[in-house]
């Protein structure tokens, strides 16, 4: 019996594994054992794939994938999968139309996020827009795909959207960038009454005095809707003298208040320890972007991105993960600011 | 008999001076002989007040005022002037309210713009939002102001509205920034039907291949409606080995579609050379923030801060600047794309 | 009737001025209306002088001189004046000894400071030690200078000597640096029961969150013993995109415990204004060094550098300056910790 | 017949492991297979263990280690070994008092080392301070640990205790740092009557000009006594475009004046070359921290941290690692130079 | 039967591995399953052998090593081999010497490249001349090393010269750098008469708009000529937040004036992907610095630099990777320009 | 009767004024009474001219003037004067063409010097080719002028030729730079026999230990052939928290081997003073770009540029400065080296 629950479609049949029987899990969130499930070179003309994102579709998955071609640029490609874990890739990357039916492709894309919202499904992603800003999508059948407008001005990243309208408003994290290496990063959210015009915007969560996540912090995946709020996984970024390190991390944001954070984990809940994580395009990097998460036994699959190279599957329970963020659990003021200043 | 006309409430009695029998002016800008026309130490409490805007209100102006505290930082201020040359000021800073008529002050904030839109007085600036962000207030009165809602994520500063809505939406020019001493900056403008949700974002201008405008530009007074287009005293910023350069630019945007550019001035119209504008706080700053255009003279008088430290004046007629700026346009291809990506 | 009382040595004459009757004065503390009192090439081979230190001697004034020779290596140098104002100086550097009496020369040396203890003059000053350290040198007649251990490990800067051992231990301010044009800095105070070893160093005050002393804070003066604690002028700086400001603060720490800040100046006291502190080898910079106080008439006088070439003078009154400080303080956590971690 | 002699307290039973038939070892110093010795996730709550320091104690070693919590805070752990390679930890951070016995913790603490003085065991580490500073504590029984005055101001990294009084004087080297991943550092000597007060600060060697090392150089383990000098094993830092590159080198300083380097070998004695140096939190580090030295057989061991992740081993023997440093002997300028200015 | 012609002497036995039956293979240059052909520690006294150029030599190969000795420096190693992938390396450094027959040897060198022009082989490499700069040295017997005179001011690196005269002049490659890690850098090319006086220089191509080669680019092995024009591998750089990432990218230049570009392989032709590529003193470095070319057979191996630490191998032949390149061949303007300005 | 022989053409006329009476003069190098002798706006389009050269031309003086255009490019103008003091400048930049007669200007060009060798004049500036370098013309009439090969690779600045061949070969002193605001910078001389192809490079000069020169050193006037040398009056460049400060300096160099220095001044010999040094574009600025040199009297009139945007003058007489530099000479190791590696 539960403690918690998640509010979202059940789930046929998710990828699955259990927790290995070892006492060094520091987080309850434990690595699929066939990791990276995508690997170097999956399609002709992209040398990897990675920061990725989907969605239950039909009897298996369907999602939108970050590949890095041959050329360097970054661009959105579909996949498909049966069980969530092996995946085959469309030759060429998702042809972008604007609300006339012409082509409108960005010159370069990445790090996709994938939501449902009342049955039609968001893909948003950055994009060059005179700098870094959000691109936004929309696809009902994921053949057709009309870009929206951008809703922010750049420079900016890491933008996810809620799976739901909260307050009769749709609800977009996103973290404000400079043009580079950005280095820093706090999470903002913005409402929007007809996903064209944005406003009300509120800062949500600040990076933290800790270091794992003392440089920048971004959002992850699409929050999962729980009994004790919106669960969410994002990345928090530390500083060495050889660059970045990325985790993962979790906070529980107000149901009906969303940038009210409600608990904030003190800790990294994953961090680079595995061989696809600590070698590869950029080394040492965990960036989640995307979660399977089933109603009925409360599973949660978290995708992530590994070393911007590959893309791997962690697993985890939700009893287990919010107990632990409550019990690591520790507020920032500007976490419970209002947000508005 | 003038060749172009401005659109605008007329004008009762503006400031105005006739342009020198100088040789060696080179743009038809000219500098008021009393400049600066505010100086240190205008208000108790308050060392400097620069990058500031004024308005017509009854008998003569009123003006919202960058005041920068003796303890260093910036907070608005108002002030009243018959004359436009000469001011008085109010002892504290602008009380701001929310929408709940609770106060609701900013921890610092600068450079404001000052325009009137269907009959209400709009204040922009740049204040502390986690980050430097634009703030946005509306008075009608100059007694009572309301705080709306920010209409951008930050970092954002030189927002400037459009004295009047195009297309039935309000415009914002604003110009995305980094935390610091940005060194790079484009014009872009945001729509919005409320003033709460802003979208469709439109690239405008990129900072110029012109070395006076190299570093960055931004908006800089509320742009005036003119037959020939949208008439925009802008900065442009160079980079020296001894900090930034701020000259004054010019370039003229469509009446219906003012992402699009139509002429853009190449020279500056004015650069620092006078005592007030190459010492101060910061040396070599001239920004402009407001103007003062009269329909029946054709006369205009821009409003700049010189050195962070004074206000000063200059002024030109519209014929001449606006054939001083189309005979000297250079669009580049980022002036005339569409501005959307 | 004075409500404060200065605790020092009496003076006999010293350099005075009535404060003008200008409105405009934001903060009791006026300048000297024949600043500057040292101009450019004072001496020959030496091209600007600034930063210094004096004390009373004999009938006049002795003090210990920053001068900027004209290879651009600073050094010290010995100057004398009847009155305070004007200066006569030796033609060479002070020649330091070591304990063995042997000639032991910093290769450059800067920003002294010039304090009485029981009745021997100690100067302290930054200087080249595998990056920049602190000196110290002790004199009974200033004509044999002897060099005592340097009482820090580089880099170090801005020491500031207690004008009487405190607990029986002699107490020093400094703030430690980087090695180049250091970005951040706080106020650290050390003990010493000899002048060789220091230990017990605590935190004093840090840079603040007013924007006129947010980048660093440095000791200025020998504070000044007074009735209410130890008067402490102090410079802070600020960034511009064309560099640092240099203003004059002031606080007061507790007499028997003077790591606790008692009252701490929101605002500055004195900021650039005149042309000789906002032109010169570094623009707007007023950097104090020394004061003269007189216990009697409560006069003080605080000698500055100006723009890393002039020194000037500017004139307050304790009991001004007392209450000024009071009215505008405002302590920051980090003043009123323990100062030891 | 052993050429040199290892002047410290007799070894019972000291890791050891032959040196491998392998012609391609440069240096006479070689890892121990079984390395790393301690792994990632050795305590629940601590992902990495490394920097660490140890000494005989009872049938067994001791040790203070560096653990890197999950919440990416590094604080020191107590750790026991029967054989100095299988190591137990206790669950939480060293628990320090301050000289009243109350709890007097660090808000983060790393890099420690470990030194027997006198029958009493000294704990230096790196911690927050207003800034990286050093911390400094005492422990005779490794249950209570009292933590004495930080020895210096602020900004400062890597000192090492030397294990006896020399000239009735305690001997602590550091390097000065700034406030993040330092891009200098030489090695400095303090001395102190009672290790409350420090002075008599005395350069001791530069970074070089050999790249391995080009970058900064920081003390290692505490210098073992021998009969041609303090042998020293440091750190030297090369730099990349990914980064730095940590190794380990070595030089023998003068017994009696130890700011005198007598040796200094030009070449670095070990540098990343195993997986676990060179992937990890940060790749490519081997960072000195301890050693154990055993006069009978004249081997030495030394601890290393491996990429930020782990500890390593690599053993020696007295003869060979000094004729070694005597071959490659190159002195620098500044190694011999008195060291004060 | 083959569509294009490799113009070269014979070889008489190259190394060659037929490519692998991969579908994942992006591009037709497929890496030595023996790789790398050079490992750690083959010299005694130089830990990494890495970026060297190899020309055939009598019955076998020969070739001149950069050899990163154990002090960090770089110099620069002759090596012999039978089959161009076994290596045997003298013990010291090559020995230059001045036109007078005097030692002359630089402080430290790197990435050398070797070319055979009219009978004589021409020695090109980075090295220390007030900042780094390109080195040049003829032999005809391996034995004999007679520097000439540097054909450029510093900051340059990475030139390479053409095989033969072309216009009856030499012809060189370089890239101007600065005294760092350069984050900028394209290719010119620089004639010469007599090796000793050179100019006409033009600029031959710019680092691209793609990612992989965003930083810059640099001259890689010496050109290859062909009936199509001279094929040049070269390398570029793509910044990340954990540093640099080298590529291997192609192009080929008109025969008769190498300064214009025929085609230029927008993706890469190689990128680190092997554990030897991947990790090493510089992580993810594909570095190529020559090549043996086989007019008979059409075959090509490319030797490269991996990681800063090891060398290995890769294979192609001409029709395929001719074919490659113009299928995927991107102009830009600057490589289509005159070069001259 | 003077000491020293200045080597070059009769002067008729020149601009002379004595030297004032100061006692403050630190260097004999005094400043002509009506500087600027240039002001603003001299020329329709052209904001500031400064930085320029001139030679004997008829009977009065011709020069090449950096005018920095309203745009902010700056460009070069053709400018005439009678006596060297009052100048009237062309209309337009002069138009350079190819060898074909080409009209092929440059996008920008600034800093020119001019020197006649064998009768005919040439003009060396810096200006864009795919980064800053050197520029070279050449003109008989001032009424045609014919560009010349670029005799450098980017990045250089600073180039000056000497005003005869030396052994058979021209001079000319270049300083390489980077992209940017370059902060190092040493003086280089290269060879040529044609003008077309340079070699023989030789390091003349690095910036120096002392503050005044401790960025970065460049070439300024062409040097006067002397009885004792080769006279070069230089800029030395110093770095302040507010930016450089640009001084001129004096060297004398070898008069067969230009390359070795026999005199160096510790000191400058003109440093920023005067408020068109002082304020400005740049402030603090004096960059030698010029001279004038009597052999009948031994008057040396020396251009300059003063804070990026006037020309100055200042006098000296051949056997005071020549005797001042004697006098303060310190050379560098790196000064007296053979300048080749």
């Amino acid at each position: 019996m539960s403690k918690y629950r998640i509010i979202a479609d059940a789930i046929a049949d998710m990828p699955w594994q259990e927790a290995p029987k070892d006492a060094s899990m520091q987080a309850p969130l434990w690595r699929y054992s066939g990791n990276p499930v995508i690997k170097r070179n999956s399609i002709k003309g992209v040398s990897r794939i990675f920061n990725s994102a989907l969605v239950p579709w039909k009897d298996g998955y369907i999602g939108v994938f970050r590949g890095e071609q041959t050329d360097g640029m970054p661009m959105l490609y579909l996949g498909r999968s049966n069980d969530g874990l092996n995946w085959k890739f469309d030759d060429r990357p998702i042809q972008f139309k604007d609300e006339d039916g012409n082509l409108f492709m960005p010159e370069y894309a990445y790090d996709p996020r994938l939501t449902k919202i009342d049955g039609a499904y968001y893909i948003v992603w950055c994009q060059e827009c005179y700098g870094p800003a959000i691109g936004l999508a929309k696809t009902e059948d994921f053949e057709n795909f009309t870009r929206l407008e951008n809703p922010f001005i750049p420079y900016n990243r890491n933008a996810v959207l809620f799976p739901r309208k909260v307050n009769d408003r749709y609800l977009m994290l996103s973290r404000p960038s400079d043009s580079s290496h950005t280095p820093f990063g706090d999470i903002f959210m913005s409402e929007s009454p007809d996903m064209t015009y944005w406003g009300r915007h509120r800062h949500v969560m600040s990076r933290g005095s800790k270091w794992w996540e003392s440089v920048k912090i971004g959002g992850g995946a699409s929050p999962i809707e729980t009994s004790e709020g919106w669960l969410m996984f994002y990345h928090g970024v530390s500083s060495t003298c050889s660059g970045f390190v990325y985790s993962i991390g979790g906070a529980i944001l107000d149901i009906d208040e969303p940038s009210k954070v409600k608990y904030r984990c003190s800790t990294f809940l994953l961090t680079p320890e595995e061989w696809y994580e600590q070698t590869g395009f950029v080394p040492n990097v965990c960036f989640p972007c995307s979660t399977i998460a089933d109603p009925a036994t409360g599973r949660i699959a978290v995708y992530y991105g590994a070393a911007d190279t590959y893309v791997a599957v962690a697993f985890t329970e939700l009893d287990r993960i919010v107990d632990y963020i409550k019990e690591h659990s520790e507020l920032h003021d500007s976490d419970t600011e209002p947000g508005r200043k």
